[in-house]
């Protein structure tokens, strides 16, 4: 299966998504919202002309086909998800979902008469920007999502999950029963093609890389701090109970502890992505009284996500001690490191070889569907497509020459997974 | 003057400003703003009924006078301010207003055919919550409002400064021209009282207290931290351009140079009272590549802000380097420190031991119109009322008895002074 007479369709497909989700700024395709709608909808019309099946399943993700594929055929998935963050880039997502449909589409176009066993699955709602919990359209397959979850609420509209699932057309009651949506017997595995999000490839230049596995995470999406708002000029600094100053305090003493068990080769990373003090009472004047912020360590192991996440409880103790506050948390969130299938990975890694494509096998800090998959038992793989200037931002530039390379390797693989 | 008969009266001023400007937590009157004016009107509505004169002055604050008070009469002034914080309480600024006001409507009841040479003043738009400047009606009137405080924006609407007070009735040309619309020879001095706004005086049990001088303050309105906004999960420590972890390290530096100042007997209080992740493009699992925030340093010696300023500059060049972000500062805004008259602090002192109250001499924390007034060089003199919970919060908490007390004072004052 050759690609290349596909680069000015995929082209295309990148550029007609990116304008229908343009926000002046970069992309904006919200979980379950417009962009993401839209971007579904042109994915749908594309694959119906080009004569493929196109369904919705129960968790309002749209599935591709062949369309003499039986239903209760076991197959090679391939997808990856469609929404960003806000102000996000174009690729990150998306990338996945149009490798797949590329492999469906010259397979059709060759007019192959067997079909070929493969589903590409596009992903609603995989960033946790706009509910605060990733990966739920994956999660709602295989039963992971909580009632909990589904009564998130959306970061502007304040609406729940449940409500933006089910005008999405998902089957939210059989969700919030946490039913397996999916027959996993019919998964023969689960591949995902994604930029890389970091700077690695792009410094060592690889354009393909093989992915080993998936870092987890544990997170809280809100903590508030709680002290006293007082007039900035009148209370001495002993009688503070400064909210503000405690944040500032718990974020440096993380960094000493993260630049610590850096040095003893531990895989870290922290973020403090959302703080901010009490729009409705902040003041220049005033000392704050309420800082809300959201805290996330992610690690390959899952034993050092445990051991900061109880550094973190006590670093706060401490503080609440020290200085009069106190810290409100919500529910901690938990998401599994991921191990990618062996076999997988060796097929990728002799796909580049033969193609003499330079290639390395690395992790992936950032998560992904995939790591469900995996978890779930179904033998999974990814790889990676060079960026530049990271993701989650409107600056990635991925270059299509990189992205029609890594597809190749995809669909030369899939002939050997499949 | 004997102000106890209008113990009620005072008490239904204050119950009926409340509820004209509740907000379901707390007080909000905005300068130059909804609740601001409805205080005004509320306060023309009774003066008049009190036969007292009600003018508008070219900066748009309210003149009470006496109805035979000539124009061109020299007399003292009394005054405070209507506006509140957002979510602010009851007292602060409106005890004043309301205590020299007590004194013309007593006088005028007395039936008194000489008239009292008195003004009462009610500034608008004296806290800074709002435009981030303070002083902003007693600055109009002695010409030290610029064309750049008159270009800052409102808080929530975005409008100016200068369209706010046009609206409101100020003479925006002249007060851009810098133009003093006051006659200083008109004013033979000015007293303001005050509720205390930090924990002294209920500490010390004193109902009243005189005040020595003013804290002066230097301020940045909004400060940008810009780093690089990236993927969480991909970024190795070493490669982060953190805005969050800088802006929390820098208060966390500024913190250690207070402390280590006050052990010096520096006077000195620090406030970091706004502080945000970008809410266009924060989310959870991004690095925030953009933070602002506030910060303010008060202190009695113009020299401690100053060297205290340095110092904050120093540390931003330093955590710029080190951290590879960059710190952009708007306006640097300075408000003078001010000291109160000799004589007329004794005649407080004399009244207080004269009626058997206890009090002491303690200085202000917080800026007040008194500042601008003193530093023009009229004899200017301050009475704090004790105050529960400290101000600029909900729950202040001055009792009716103290501030009759300390209204009744400034009445037996105002004789000697007069």
């Amino acid at each position: 299966m050759d690609l290349m007479p596909l680069r000015d369709l995929a082209e295309k497909i990148f550029n007609d998504i990116r304008e229908l989700s343009f926000d002046g700024v970069g992309v904006t395709r919200a979980s379950y919202g417009e962009g993401e709608s839209a971007a579904g909808d042109y994915l749908t019309r594309l694959a119906e002309t080009e004569g493929l099946l196109v369904q919705v399943d129960r968790a309002a993700n749209i599935v591709f086909s062949p369309p003499n594929l039986a239903p209760d055929e076991p197959a090679v998935w391939v997808g990856s998800h469609i929404d960003s963050v806000p102000q996000g880039g174009n690729y990150d997502g998306l990338a996945g979902v149009v490798a797949g449909l590329l492999c469906l589409i010259a397979h059709q176009r060759e007019g192959a008469t067997k079909p070929l066993s493969l589903r590409v699955v596009a992903f609603r709602g995989e960033e946790s920007a706009w509910f605060g919990k990733a990966y739920m359209g994956s999660s709602a397959l295989f039963g992971k999502l909580s009632a909990e979850d589904l009564a998130l609420t959306q970061r502007s509209t304040g609406d729940t999950l449940a409500q933006y699932m089910e005008r999405a057309g998902a089957d939210v009651s059989a969700i919030s029963n946490q039913e397996v949506l999916v027959d996993l017997g019919l998964i023969k595995a689960y591949i995902e093609l994604h930029i890389e999000q970091g700077p690695v490839m792009v410094a060592r230049e690889l354009p393909v890389a093989v992915v080993s596995g998936i870092r987890g995470n544990i997170r809280h999406n809100r903590i508030e701090c709680l002290g006293d708002a007082q007039h900035s000029g009148v209370v001495p600094r002993w009688l503070r109970h400064d909210a503000m100053f405690a944040v500032s305090d718990l974020i440096m003493r993380l960094d000493e502890h993260w630049r610590v068990l850096l040095e003893r080769g531990t895989d870290l990373v922290v973020t403090a992505g959302i703080v901010q003090t009490d729009p409705a009472e902040h003041s220049i004047s005033r000392i704050p009284g309420r800082v809300s912020f959201s805290l996330e360590a992610r690690s390959k192991s899952t034993d050092t996500l445990e051991a900061f996440y109880q550094l973190m409880r006590a670093e706060c103790s401490a503080i609440s001690r020290e200085r009069g506050v106190k810290f409100n948390f919500d529910r901690r969130v938990y998401s599994e490191p991921a191990t990618m299938d062996g076999k997988i990975c060796d097929f990728f890694s002799k796909v580049c070889e033969e193609r003499g494509v330079p290639y390395e096998v690395i992790p992936s800090g950032a998560g992904h569907d995939a790591s469900l998959f995996a978890n779930a038992g179904v033998p999974s793989g990814m790889l990676f497509v060079r960026n530049q200037h990271g993701s989650h931002n409107p600056h990635e530039a991925m270059e299509i020459d990189d992205f029609m390379l890594g597809a190749q390797v995809l669909a030369d693989a899939l002939y050997q997974i499949i």
